[in-house]
């Protein structure tokens, strides 16, 4: 059928394809990284601006450990601190159905204005639009942001180059998927800014992302692809909440695919790997290395090493979780 | 009820009223013009960056000339260059409805990427969100925008300056309407990157802004308010299509609220008025002087003279014309 189909949106392999059908006829000009997380544009005296945008169209709209305030706030924050930079300030676009609840919305944007208060980032330009009753399902919320960075992280990965995991994935996935399917868990979404943390190990770091849709599945495959390296991956490093792993059981999900709002997915040098493992640690005890980048030249594949064996974990595809960020 | 009503989305007085709720709460740090057109944060070289951002909900996504990517695209470049700034680069970012026509879609993005080649403008960063059919009508798109200004224009009014409109009204909000109700009309929408205007008159006029949602009487009220001017509008010096008239009058509809999405209305000092309008008259033969500055101490508000005497033009209030941008 000549439609677009709710699996463009996965965050893996359907998603890159349907990119792949329109991004490459926009021209980018002067400025890199596109396809990154923040698009950067150097600037007369050296420094990198960098520039993002994500649309926020999760379901339901608060969930254990949050709401879509605290989401669309840390999401565009995260955009910008992966790619070294400082935040300089947010937009808030608010698309509301109409008979949206005042107090949910007070409450997004309290969320929303107690976090930038907290991190110091201010939200400075908006737009409101109002949609008659049935045309979406109650607040869609578009953060962007721009930041500026000293130097843009992206060095070339080289074999024996770690990867290290700021802490436990899947949490924001699965404190979703309790309210989604009303399960009882302890587990509350991730999401936070990760100024403090990326602010601590950017200078000893060659690329980070933060695994959101599609989790780290999706990021691995596609630092490994641009990058063109091969990525081992110890499946028993990945560090994992015991009530994450219970709730992927119970709902037969891969919590590999499964969003992370508040995570931190970075390449670091055999030497300093151990360094910005002690850092992050600061933030989150379950910090760790997950796997080393085994091969630099031709193969472009991410390597699962499990107990019984190692398989070549494939990009996510189907349908993940829709509505997830 | 105490839940969010169409009009808070209105472009005039209930939606004043509903921003007042909760702008307040966000600090704006070193940021200026925040509640303008464009966010304005001086770099230390002294030039401005501008950011502004801005969501497009219109139905019908295709009207008599353009699509919501011809909109998307102009409507953020706008905000950015009545700034006084030269755009940088937009982001694009889109929320489709699954079973979305990939045909429609491939023209919407053509449009973009035609007007993004055509300016020289180009789209940096994006983000692509699919929501299951029936979550919301068919596509929304936010674009956000960055841009440099050497000057932010936003000078004091005073008493004797000029009012200034770059070509004839409501256009866009006709063009619109008669596809949405299906009458017979040669009006197209004007919507239009005003690049090459702006550039032609920033060094020579006060304040400039795009009279969009809310049309000429949101905006012109928006100005008085906040330079607390009083303005004379000479209802016959306002250009205007005949058949934009016509239409006006057939829909019972006041065109002075209805949007624009290629317009500039501007102030200028009374010596430099007439090259602005010389300048502007390049682009388009309407460009008129419309009224003038009146009163620059006491009164916020908007007169306008008729041929049957004066009026105070109110502030745009209740249901306009929903989903018109």
């Amino acid at each position: 059928m000549n439609t677009i189909s709710l699996n463009a949106g996965n965050g893996g392999k359907e998603m890159q394809e349907f990119l792949a059908t329109f991004l490459p006829g926009f021209k980018r000009g002067k400025w890199e990284n596109g396809t990154n997380d923040s698009a950067t544009l150097q600037m007369p005296d050296g420094q990198h601006l960098c520039f993002t945008t994500d649309s926020f169209v999760v379901s339901p709209i608060e969930f254990p450990g949050g709401n879509i305030g605290d989401l669309a706030f840390a999401g565009t924050v995260n955009d910008l601190v992966v790619m070294g930079a400082d935040p300089l300030g947010l937009s808030l676009s608010l698309i509301l159905e109409e008979g949206f609840s005042k107090d949910l919305f007070e409450r997004v944007v309290q969320q929303i204005q107690y976090l930038s208060d907290t991190y110091d980032i201010p939200v400075v330009t908006g737009d409101t639009k109002v949609m008659e009753k049935g045309s979406i399902d109650q607040i869609i919320i578009n953060t962007s942001g721009v930041g500026m960075a000293k130097r843009v992280k992206n060095e070339r990965l080289k074999k024996g180059d770690k990867v290290i995991l700021s802490g436990g994935i899947g949490e924001h996935g699965v404190a979703l998927l309790s309210k989604r399917f009303d399960f009882e868990t302890e587990i509350l979404s991730d999401t936070k800014p990760l100024t403090e943390e990326m602010r601590g190990i950017r200078d000893f770091i060659k690329i980070a992302k933060d695994p959101t849709r599609g989790g780290i599945a999706s990021v691995l495959h596609e630092i490994a692809s641009q990058e063109g390296v091969e990525l081992e991956i110890l499946q028993e490093s990945i560090p994992l909440q015991k009530a994450v792993k219970t709730a992927g059981n119970l709902l037969g999900i891969d919590i590999l695919s499964l969003a992370n709002e508040g995570k931190i997915l970075c390449f670091a040098s055999d030497e300093q790997a151990e360094k910005v493992v002690q850092i992050l640690k600061k933030y989150n005890p379950l910090a760790s290395i997950i796997g080393t980048v085994t091969d630099e030249n031709t193969k472009s594949r991410v390597v699962l090493k499990t107990d019984i064996g190692s398989r070549v974990l494939s990009s996510p595809s189907g349908k993940i979780v829709p509505r997830i960020c």
